[in-house]
C-alpha cells in the first residue's frame, strides 16, 4: 500500500524508479552484486555515471560549455563551496533574499568573507512574494548574483529569470530542478540537492559554466573544487554511487513521460487545481502573491488553526502523509514534486473539502 | 545468484542487510513510503538515526565523552575538515606515512596551511610495513598525530596503536572500522567512509572526543563543523538518510553475529587462511611485512605477471569478482571485509590452486 506523500524533502519518488531499484538491489544487471557493492572505478559503474550525466544533459538541454558535477554535502555545502570556488575574500556579491534558504546562503557567503549586497529583500511582505523583475539593480562589479528560484519553506517561486547582464547568475534549484524546462545558458551556476525531484539525499548536482572553473581559493576542499571534480569526472573521491544510479532511473522516468515539457504540464495542472481550490474556498488560504506561487510547495492555512494537528493526523490516516507546515510558518504544506500524481492532489482536495464540511 | 565480491570499496555488503533493505524499499515499516522518501525531521527517521547512533556506540563501546557524527564527503572530505576543525593556520601536526591514503591526508593538511612533520615514512620499504612502535617520536607541541590504521591499496595494517601521550591521535579507519574491537579512548578522532564495512558510499562517520569540539577556524563549512553538527544531532542539513538507515541494518547484523569480538575471530581466520596459503605457495606472494599485513585487503602477485588479466577474468567467470590489484600496485588484491564469508576466501584459495596447476 503506497500513500500520497507530501513531504518537502526527502520526498516522494516515482514508484517506477523505486521498483526497478528494488528488483535489482541484490543483483544489479545480473552481476551477482548490488549497485551498492560495486567499485566506482569499475566499468559498470563508470558507465552508469556516464549515462546519468548524459541523461541530465539531455533532459535539461545542458550546453556543451557547462560541466555537470555530482557532489556531496547538499545545497548547504554549496553555500560555502560557491564562495570558495568563485571569489576571493572581500569580493562583492549580490543576493536576492526571498526567504529562509536565501538567508542561509547569505549567511554562509558572509562567513566566507564576502562583501554581500542584498539587492532585494522581501521582508516587507513576510517573504510571500518576489521582487519585480525591473526593480533589480545589479552591481556590475559583483562576482555573481545569487537567488533561490523556489523557496521550499515559503512556497515562493520566481516567475522570471533575473537578468544580470554579464554578471554570472547563481541559482539554488534544489526544490524546482526538473519541474519544468529552463534555459541553462541563463545561468553561470545551477546547484541542487537531489532529495526533492532527483532522488535520495546525499547527492548534490552542480551545473557550472566553463569560464567559472579554475578560480577556487587556496585551501578549497578538493571534493568541492569544481575544476578538480570536473577534471576527475566527479570521481576525485568515491561518489555517492546509489544516488547517482537512482538519479539515472528517475531521469529515465522523466524522459519516458515526455521530458521537462511534459513535467511542466503535469506540474502546472496540479498547482492550478490546488491553488484554484484554495482560492475558491473561504476556509483555506494561501498567503503567497499570485505571480510568485510555487508549483512545488503549497503552504496553506485553515480558518481554525486549532485544527491543524487534527487535519494532518486525519489526512495521514486517509493515506496523505507529511502535510504539516514548516515549524516557522505553521499551517499545512503540500509539496507536490514531479513524483506526486494528479490523483494525489485530487485526493487532497477531496479530503480538504470533507474536512471543511465536518469542521468549517 | 550472488558472487563473492572482493572489491576494495564500495564493497560486498551482508546479504542479510541488503535483503531487508530490498524488502522494504517501497514500503518502510508499513508506512507506504520508502525510507528514501521520508523527511529527516520526521519522527520515524529521527528514531532510525538515533537507533543507528546507539548501535554504533554499543558495537564500538564508544565512551560518553565522544560524539558520533554522520557526515558527507567521505574520508577525502575529512582530509580538509580535520585541519579546519582542529587547528589554526601554521599549527604543527605530526603524520605517519604508510602509503597512498596517508599521503593524501598529508597533502590536504599542507594545503590547509599546517606545519606538517612526518614522523615516520615507510618509503624505504616501498610502503610494505609499519614503523616500529618505539621508533615514533611525537612532537608534544603538535595539534594532533594522524595515521592510517589500514592502507587499503598497500594492504598494510598497524598491529598496534601509536602511543601519542597527551597529543590527540587522529585515525582514518575507513577500511578497518568494525573489523575488530578497538579502544575508542585511545583516539581523539576516528573517521571512516562507510563504503567498506559500514554501508554505501556517501556516508562518513566521525567519532570525536568532546574536548576537540569548538576549535574550528572561521569559515569552516557548517556541514563539516563538528561542534555545529554535534549540536544538531548530525542534522544541520539533510543527512544521507539511506546510508544512515543501511548502516543501522549492518550494525544489527554485526551485533547479531556477536559484535566486534566475533568479527575479529571471523576476519582473523579468513586472513590467516589466505596469507597461510600464499606463504606456502611458491607461485603466489604477498610483499607486506608479516607484522603489518592487513586483515581487510590482501594484495598478492603471481610468478607470471603476464597472466594477471587471465587470473582476474577467469576468477570473475567462476563467481569471484573485482580481484584486480590497484593500478599503482599491479597484481591482484582480495578485499575481505566483514561481509566476505569464510566460504568466499576458501573458494578463492581453491581457484588459486587450480589456476596455478593449469598455468604455474
Amino acid at each position: 500500500m503506497r500513500v500520497y506523500n507530501f513531504s518537502a524533502g526527502p520526498a516522494m519518488l516515482p514508484i517506477e524508479a523505486l521498483t526497478v531499484a528494488q528488483s535489482e538491489l541484490t543483483d544489479w544487471k545480473g552481476s551477482g552484486m548490488s549497485v551498492l557493492e560495486v567499485s566506482h572505478r569499475g566499468k559498470d559503474f563508470v558507465a552508469c555515471a556516464a549515462e546519468t550525466e548524459q541523461l541530465m544533459r539531455d533532459v535539461l538541454s545542458v550546453p556543451d560549455n557547462y560541466k555537470v558535477l555530482f557532489l556531496q554535502g547538499g545545497a548547504s555545502g554549496q553555500f560555502d563551496a560557491i564562495p570558495l570556488n568563485l571569489t576571493a575574500v572581500g569580493d562583492r556579491v549580490n543576493f536576492i533574499n526571498t526567504g529562509q534558504w536565501s538567508a542561509k546562503a547569505i549567511k554562509a557567503a558572509k562567513a566566507q568573507g564576502l562583501d554581500v549586497s542584498v539587492i532585494a529583500d522581501q521582508a516587507a511582505s513576510g517573504y510571500t512574494d518576489t521582487p519585480a523583475a525591473d526593480s533589480l539593480v545589479i552591481d556590475p562589479s559583483a562576482a555573481y548574483v545569487h537567488y533561490t528560484p523556489n523557496e521550499t519553506i515559503g512556497g515562493v517561486e520566481f516567475g522570471y529569470v533575473p537578468n544580470t547582464g554579464e554578471v554570472p547568475l547563481v541559482a539554488d534549484f534544489s526544490s524546482t530542478i526538473l519541474s519544468r524546462p529552463i534555459n541553462v545558458a541563463d545561468y553561470g551556476l545551477i546547484y541542487a540537492g537531489a532529495q526533492k525531484n532527483m532522488g535520495p539525499s546525499g547527492l548534490c548536482v552542480a551545473i557550472v559554466r566553463d569560464d567559472l572553473l579554475g578560480k577556487a581559493r587556496p585551501g578549497t576542499p578538493s571534493i568541492w573544487n569544481y575544476a578538480e571534480m570536473a577534471a576527475a569526472d566527479s570521481m576525485l573521491n568515491t561518489p555517492p554511487t546509489f544516488g547517482v544510479y537512482l538519479l539515472g532511473l528517475i531521469l529515465k522516468w522523466v524522459a519516458d513521460l515526455g521530458g521537462l515539457p511534459a513535467m511542466a504540464e503535469r506540474n502546472r495542472a496540479k498547482a492550478e487545481a490546488l491553488y484554484g481550490y484554495i482560492d475558491a474556498s473561504s476556509y483555506y488560504s494561501n498567503p503567497v502573491a499570485a505571480d510568485s506561487r510555487s508549483w512545488m510547495n503549497v503552504p496553506f492555512l485553515q480558518a481554525n488553526a486549532d485544527l491543524d494537528k487534527a487535519f494532518v493526523a486525519e489526512a495521514a490516516a486517509a493515506g496523505m502523509t507529511n502535510l504539516a507546515g514548516h515549524r516557522s510558518v505553521g499551517g499545512m504544506r503540500a509539496s507536490i514534486y514531479n513524483a506526486m500524481p494528479a490523483e494525489g492532489v485530487q485526493a487532497l482536495i477531496d479530503f480538504m473539502t470533507d474536512f471543511e464540511r465536518r469542521n468549517g
